[in-house]
């Protein structure tokens, strides 16, 4: 499969990676063709990595993966393109964090959530949130952390949810362990969920971890 | 010990219950001196068990514990008075949530949160948040759900984490369980949580769980 990934952070390049050591082809996007950060990525992860601006990586993708910050999410994807998303799955693994005079700050928050921002300025897009809830090398190796934790998806498109459930499958997320919250509206759950996993992070003193739902029945 | 439970709800009927159960003497309290609730409450629950208004309540409580909505905890607070509540463990358990439209709101949110509102206008009560991430069943008997699920608590008097990490430990939170996520101000991240909770319940249909930390060291 072809993806474009939009985003050479920490983030995007551990997705890219990832779908490339998968045997996918992927372009990973940014804002300008010639970016250091993705020419060196691209030149050491072989023939099937390609590089350019967040258009040739959206257009490029049978599916799209939203790899930058939530701030800058519809500003990105806009320049991407509409057309260049239209029909196609869209995941978004952003979450609209800042850090504002020491202390974390989300934006959107509560009333709106990220994912809700691009599927109504998208609408062509199969957008589906997922994978915000975790680190990102646990993202692409659930398996750094023990136990049956959970990956949460959210999305209007059921067909979208069951090709990133088994795009999830490939990475290491058994289906068993992908737990569907419902309509792209419940992204506004786990983006909210942030400043407790920053509060985790910081107690245990790393990011190697994640939650497992432990239930009655 | 002597507690002072604020609220005749199922969350303050619970812990009131489980309180007594433990051996110790409660006065629940509610807006007036004889709320059916808590004067059945009271009669059922033996000699221990008291009612009252939350002034009565908070008098009577070496600890007093908010058991009221985080929406009204600031008024319900004013009516049980400073001086009952200077000095003293005042343990805060609530959420500050309202469905509006249908939807399910959190006011304050993310640069604010209950336990912080209660610490600042009353600062010399020694405030913990804990109890919020679990349904008032799990609060006061964790083993209804299997594995080494965890609670959560924020504070800024060491003691006072102390002493109700102890009183987690009668109701079944083993202290390893406990997780300290630092200051008041991590009220906010629990606080936050409670959309996931909501979306986690909607998709068992119960609310018999809780979350547990996995964690790769």
């Amino acid at each position: 499969m072809r993806y474009g990934v939009l985003g050479t952070g920490d983030v995007g390049r551990a997705l890219a990676g990832k779908l490339v050591e998968l045997g996918h082809e992927v372009t990973l996007g940014s804002r300008t063709k010639d970016n250091a950060a993705a020419v060196e990525w691209a030149d050491a992860a072989g023939p099937t990595a390609h590089h350019g601006t967040f258009a040739d990586a959206a257009a490029f993708g049978e599916v799209v993966v939203n790899a930058v910050g939530g701030r800058v999410a519809l500003t990105v994807l806009r320049s991407a393109g509409e057309d260049h998303l239209d029909g196609k799955v869209l995941l978004d693994v952003s979450n609209p964090l800042a850090i504002e005079e020491g202390e974390l700050r989300l934006s959107p928050v509560e009333s709106d959530s990220v994912g809700e921002q691009i599927q109504r300025e998208f609408p062509g897009a199969r957008v589906v949130k997922s994978l915000n809830t975790v680190n990102c090398q646990v993202m692409v190796d659930p398996s750094r952390v023990p136990g049956e934790h959970q990956i949460f998806v959210s999305g209007d498109d059921e067909g979208a949810k069951e090709q990133v459930t088994a795009l999830l499958g490939e990475f290491g997320w058994p289906e068993r362990r992908v737990f569907d919250l419902g309509g792209i509206r419940t992204a506004r759950a786990t983006e909210m969920y942030l400043p407790l996993w920053v509060n985790l992070m910081q107690g245990m003193g790393h990011a190697d971890f994640n939650v497992e739902v432990r239930r009655a029945r």
